[in-house]
């Protein structure tokens, strides 16, 4: 399949507006606090939510609104400082905020999809939303994914977009997306906050599938620090003005698709580990020769997010030990006296153990090739031709710090 | 049942001599690095180790060794400095070490338990034993429990000993124990290093039953890091010389000794985390009112692991989001709308949380509270009468350096 990554973020697709304001949620004036994404047609859409017990309220109201439209939807409302969880009233404030979107669109609330991040159990109320959806809604624009992007970061220190363009039965078709997450990282089942919009025409059961299995690839294989958030949601839009014949069975152009979704996601993926609170250095590990693909992302999951492995990092230290600890506590059954584990960068690559033990390297090579700021981890289970792999990032004094004081 | 804590460490009770010096595995000379530890008579032994697939090699020669020996043993000895793991000939280091203590003292190699902590993969060689093995023979003494808790440290920046004594079917007897565990300390039905002896007389199953019984209440309820070493291990020495009617089965007498061992294994997991790698904090996390110990277990566990709330700590941020987040994250199923949270410490007490929404709160209270070094997190789940507790510490940017750069 040709494709091609592209320009534009959310609004790269056909038919979708987006906007980013700053409506109060947040004190300071500069930042932006509430995003607004619109299709300008009725879209299939589909979710997958976080796992943990406590779901922030925007979720549940999601998901009954998705319910309650067969898997249709036309705009997606999210703001950041305020997770909207843990609140008594937080049902009827995200519901409340659908029905301010749908009164100034002049939409049905249950097409409207919300999502909230930002500091769990403080009260939130209506009255910045009151202001600011109205405003977004005045600042919609086919170049407003920079802003909506811009809008739902937290402790996020760059904004996160991305898109592809590709054919889909013999038409153009795009498939955008923004992502915010830096901190309460350890996406189960789930991820973090991501908005896709694609022109591509799919029906919601298929789109449902194949977020799923481009998630289970990309996004849920990220981990900055073990803590699940509370919020994570990733949502697709497809408003099928690609005119592409609709995707509504498995077949090649699903494969395509789902191979376009999984680029986007991956992509999304590295910038959000890259970015991850206090990161100095992006980690990708591929597990490879794995028995099936499950043990291969388990494996790859588990070494990227050791704390003591992501320390080793920052300090530039080959300490191989803790790779070969974390793979041995991974919830997985495999053989690991075979494994191979080279490191690499930039800079060169390093092979550093075989067969579960040392092999003899140069520590000043080491040395040079972990200073880089993107690592990669080849490991090699050899016992089958099964791979995945999971992004990360070092653990360092400002994960520390950022994290020591977030409230204030 | 009375019970006291008492001094002596690991030679408080009966028939027990230790030593600890250093060999040359590690380069700093003023560090022991080697510990050894004796029973005058045979001693029931039991063992719990880690869960982890990569396992030291003094693991596999020790688990033989007690089963060659239906378990019982004379001396156990421990190295520091070296894991003697993922070397390709670290069987044939741990058999040579046994073999060493035992013409040394002129007992079986089966009688001889062995323990290594320190880097992993790095090559072992029997030479430090040979000059060190016999030295710590000449210096054994029933004053040398100091000496052997300095041999095994790592990064541990205070020795742990502990004893207690007590009386069982009528007669004065004692438990003490010396452990080391710093980072890479989330036991997995198993603990990091703690070695313990009694001169209780108990049967090796009774004492098997009692070791894992105290362990899972007290050691596998610590978390530095998330962690799990390739190395823990626990062991116990049972030489009976308290003359108590021998414990073989359950009853009374097996009761109050579970009592007593578990509040020595207590008294060193506290120690464990206090002096968790960086920890400026001790963390304690008591869940009640859950609906089985196993449940309270597993939530009191999540939240001392939580990177983020360990950050929030060493902050003296009150964030209480983050303990529920990471009770909604813990594998296990209960009902989390009815949980309750307070913060206490020296310095006072403050409820945050109740039916899992906000409690008003002074935030300068809470500041004052979370300034102390022992920081309290009562949680009750309201759902039954089982409770449980976890010990952790806060997660500082001194951790984050220790962990740069272990190896050098």
């Amino acid at each position: 399949m040709n494709m091609q990554f592209t320009d534009g973020g959310i609004c790269a697709p056909k038919g979708y507006k987006a906007a980013g304001v700053h409506c109060g949620i947040r004190k300071n004036k500069t930042k932006k606090d509430l995003a607004l994404i619109v299709s300008d047609v009725e879209a299939a859409a589909a979710g997958v939510y976080t796992q943990n017990k406590v779901k922030g309220a925007p979720i549940a109201v999601t998901k009954s609104h998705l319910a309650a439209s067969s898997g249709y939807a036309r705009a997606i409302v999210c703001n950041s400082g305020n997770a909207n969880t843990c609140n008594p009233n937080g049902v009827e404030i995200a519901e409340q905020t659908c029905a301010l979107v749908g009164s100034t669109l002049q939409l049905p609330a249950e097409s409207v999809l919300v999502a909230s991040t930002g500091v769990i159990g403080m009260e939130l109320s209506i009255e910045p939303f009151q202001k600011g959806v109205p405003e977004a809604a005045g600042l919609l624009s086919y170049q407003g994914s920079e802003d909506a992007a811009l809008a739902i970061m937290t402790t996020d220190t760059v904004k996160k977009e991305t898109a592809v363009s590709f054919l889909l039965g013999g038409k153009p078709c795009r498939i955008g997306a923004i992502a915010k997450g830096s901190g309460m990282i350890h996406p189960n089942m789930a991820t973090l906050l991501c908005f896709i919009t694609t022109d591509a025409a799919i029906t919601p059961a298929m789109l449902q599938k194949a977020l799923k299995a481009a998630v289970d690839e990309s996004l849920n294989q990220v981990s900055i620090d073990g803590d699940t958030s509370t919020n994570d949601m990733a949502l697709i839009l497809a408003n099928g003005l690609a005119g592409n014949p609709v995707i509504d069975a498995e077949g090649a152009d699903y494969d395509d698709f789902v191979k376009a979704l999984t680029a986007v996601c991956v992509e999304l993926a590295k910038k959000i580990a890259a970015d991850g609170e206090g990161a100095t250095k992006l980690l990708c590990c591929k597990v490879s020769g794995a028995p099936d693909v499950k043990t291969a992302r388990t494996v790859a999951k588990s070494v990227i997010s050791s704390s003591l492995f992501k320390a080793a990092m920052f300090g530039g230290d080959a300490n191989w030990g803790r790779i070969l600890c974390a793979m041995g506590y991974a919830d997985a059954e495999y053989d690991i006296s075979k494994t191979f584990v080279a490191l690499s960068s930039a800079a060169g690559r390093v092979e550093v153990c075989q067969n579960a033990a040392a092999l003899p390297f140069s520590e000043e090579e080491a040395a040079k090739i972990l200073k880089e700021k993107e690592i990669h981890i080849e490991i090699n289970l050899h016992q089958g031709g099964a791979s995945a792999s999971a992004w990360g990032c070092d653990l360092t004094y400002d994960y520390v710090k950022i994290n020591g004081d977030y409230r204030s």
